[in-house]
This record gives structure tokens, C-alpha cells and sequence, in this order.
């Protein structure tokens, strides 16, 4: 167990953001049972994009990295306010991850780690997850990146 | 509670139809749990796609909505056929939009809004469910949107 | 029930693999209650994809569908792995199949299929699942399929 996930947040010196605003006509996250779906979270600070285009194209590695980091930010604030505190969260279970990519940009998984390494960090290892990365066409808003979780949680 | 989901429905003219055939060897939901998996819903009307190509090329945002609303109708028939009556509903969990998207296209969040607000005119809140949508390359049968849900019921 | 899943594999010739080994800072799969969540597939075979680029420009479709087939039995191995034994599934829930395909091509069903039917012959009907297939733009290590599944468990 060790350190507590919102210890090891303020550790690293990431602020959970207000939630993030839908898009559309639906919620943030719903529970079902232990899990915790969450929608497709943006790399949105203050409501801004960190980076808008394809990775490979207007986008470099790096800061697809970040964004997919960023989104995964986002999620825990989700999540924090679904279930009160992190330390409800019994496990990541999937996270879903959508690169905007170039055609012939190929490294979709160097990219979701972004996400991946941070719920490591957070959450050691229940923070381990199943995980799919794929590349789209093109995501909401430009986004270079949008990842879906679902969370097991007590 | 209110109105019940089949008489909303009822009262917006919308009729459920047949159950749509899949496309390969597959079924059209499966139930674990109190957890019901619908397939890739099409917007197929008797077995014809609404509009067919990309969204924001040949196919217009209107026609992309109303064909998200028109998967999210299908979905609804193959929901009915699996539980007996949407009333066993509790709550729909997850909406996973695929839009077949030019490459600056990047209204997919109203895209699926049609099938969005649907779910929420049927259902009320328990109608509100996490979402993520996302801009694809192609779709089966070149149809401009796919949707797959996830509902909780009785 | 009839034959049993692994007498079946080797009745048909199939050997399951080593566990693929993740691209990224993920598991291969997570188990939450019954459902066990299966990391995003490649058609890998000794860590080398059986085909690369996309379906219906540089992949048959007929390599495709091997591809696809060969990404199900990689997940049987995961399975396999987590649960001691392919006995214990009691049902193939869904199976999300992401064809990196030319921008013409919307065979991802005929695809897909290379998975499904796998499914059915190894597990019968319990084999069956929900299943979304929709066209990227491009996949890790340039393969043209990735397939995500969930199973339930005893």
C-alpha cells in the first residue's frame, strides 16, 4: 500500500482540475456496481487544448505524451469526485486510448504510456491496467488524444 | 419515474423495429451480470443504411445526427428484445460513438448527440450515461456513424 | 457442454503461445469479479506481426482475417493465463476489432470474423459475443488489426 494516491498527486505536484465539461448530452462518469465507466477524457486545461492535430503531423511525440498524461489528469479528477477520495479506487481496469495519427504514425503506445505511467505512479500497482491504443482519423475539438477508463473502486 | 420508457417512446413516434441482423458471425448483445453489451449498432432503417460516406464530406452534421439517433433506436429494439421490456432498464452505462469523419471534421460530440439525447428523452436521468466519441477512417458498409452500448438492468 | 475448449484448440491444430508481451506500461489483462478485461490483441506470432499496413491497400483481406484470427488466439493465451484454464470461461462477452483500413474499404466485418468464428469454434455457443468492428486510420507497429475482448469467468 504505501503511499496514499492523493499524497502521491500533491508528491508530484499535479492539481486535480474542477471536472472537465461534457461535450455533449451525457455524464462525466456513471457507476455501475464496483466500476466507474468514465467518458472520453480531452487533454483540456482551464478548457483549452495542450496540443491540437495528429500525432506525426502538427503534433510531436512528446507532446502527444503529455496530453495523453494530461487527459488521464483529468480522469482522476472524474473519479475523485465520483467516489470522494482515490483511496476508494481498488484497481484500473481499462483504459481506451484514441491518437489522432498521421498515416504512417505507428507509436499509439508510446503515446497512451503518458496515461498509463501516471496511474502507475499514482496508484502503484493497482494502477496497472488493460489497455487498447489505436490511431483515429480525427478526435472532438482537434484533440491529439482521447482515453476512455473504466475504474473498479470499493 | 414518470412515463415509461415505451410509452415516451410511443409518444415521440418512434417505432422500434426488427432486430438488426449482424454483419458476421456474431450476436447482437450479451448479458453478464446485470451488464447488457450491445454490438456496433448501424443506422440501419429495414436493412438500408440513412446515409452512407463521412462526415463532413458527402454526409452533412444533420444527417450524421439523425443517423446516431437512428443506431440508438436499433439499439433500443435489440434491448427490448433482450430483457422483455425497457422498463427492466436502470441505467445506461456507456456509449462508445464511432463517426466516419472527413479529416477536419471534428464534430463528433453532436454527432452523437442524436443518440445521446434519445437515450435521455426515453429514459430521463437514468437515460445520462458516460460516453466517449470518436472520428474514424471507414465503417462497415461505409456508414457514417457505429455505436456500441453498454446498459444496466434488473 | 461437449468437447472442451483446449481439446478443441488441438483438434484443430491451434498451439496458444507464449503471453504477448505488453508494447507499454500496461497488463495484458485485469480481472474485476467475473469479467476479465483483455489488453488490445496484435496478430503477433514470435513477437512479429503476420502482416503490416492496411486492409485493402497493402493486406488481402484474406490476410486480414488471418490476422484477425491470429490476435483471438493470442487472447486465448491471456485467458488461459489468467484463469488456469480455458474451462473456466463461461462466456465470450465482447470483442471490440480495430481494422486499420483504406479509406475505400468497409469489409471490417468479413475481418473481424476471422476472430469470432474462432470464438465459436473453441467455446460453442458460450463462444458468442457482442462485438463492435469499425475502420482506423492506422495500429501500433503498423498492424492491420488490434482486437480488445472481455470474457466472463467462473
Amino acid at each position: 500500500m504505501g503511499i496514499r494516491p492523493e499524497e502521491k498527486l500533491q508528491e508530484m505536484g499535479v492539481a486535480l482540475p474542477e471536472l472537465p465539461k461534457p461535450l455533449g448530452s451525457y455524464v462525466p462518469y456513471v457507476r455501475t456496481g464496483n466500476l466507474i465507466f468514465i467518458s472520453g477524457m480531452l487533454p483540456l486545461v482551464n478548457g483549452k487544448l495542450t496540443a491540437a492535430g495528429r500525432a506525426g503531423d502538427t503534433v510531436s511525440l512528446d507532446e502527444a505524451v503529455r496530453a495523453a498524461r494530461t487527459a488521464a489528469v483529468n480522469a482522476l479528477a472524474v473519479l475523485r469526485y465520483a467516489v470522494g477520495s482515490l483511496d476508494q479506487v481498488t484497481r484500473c481496469v481499462k483504459n481506451t486510448g484514441y491518437v489522432a495519427s498521421a498515416g504512417n504514425f505507428t507509436d499509439q503506445p508510446k503515446v497512451i504510456n503518458g496515461a498509463s505511467d501516471l496511474l502507475f505512479e499514482v496508484f502503484g500497482e493497482a494502477g496497472r491496467h488493460a489497455r487498447a491504443a489505436v490511431g483515429v482519423h480525427v478526435l472532438p475539438m482537434d484533440s491529439p488524444v482521447e482515453i476512455a477508463f473504466i475504474f473498479e473502486v470499493r
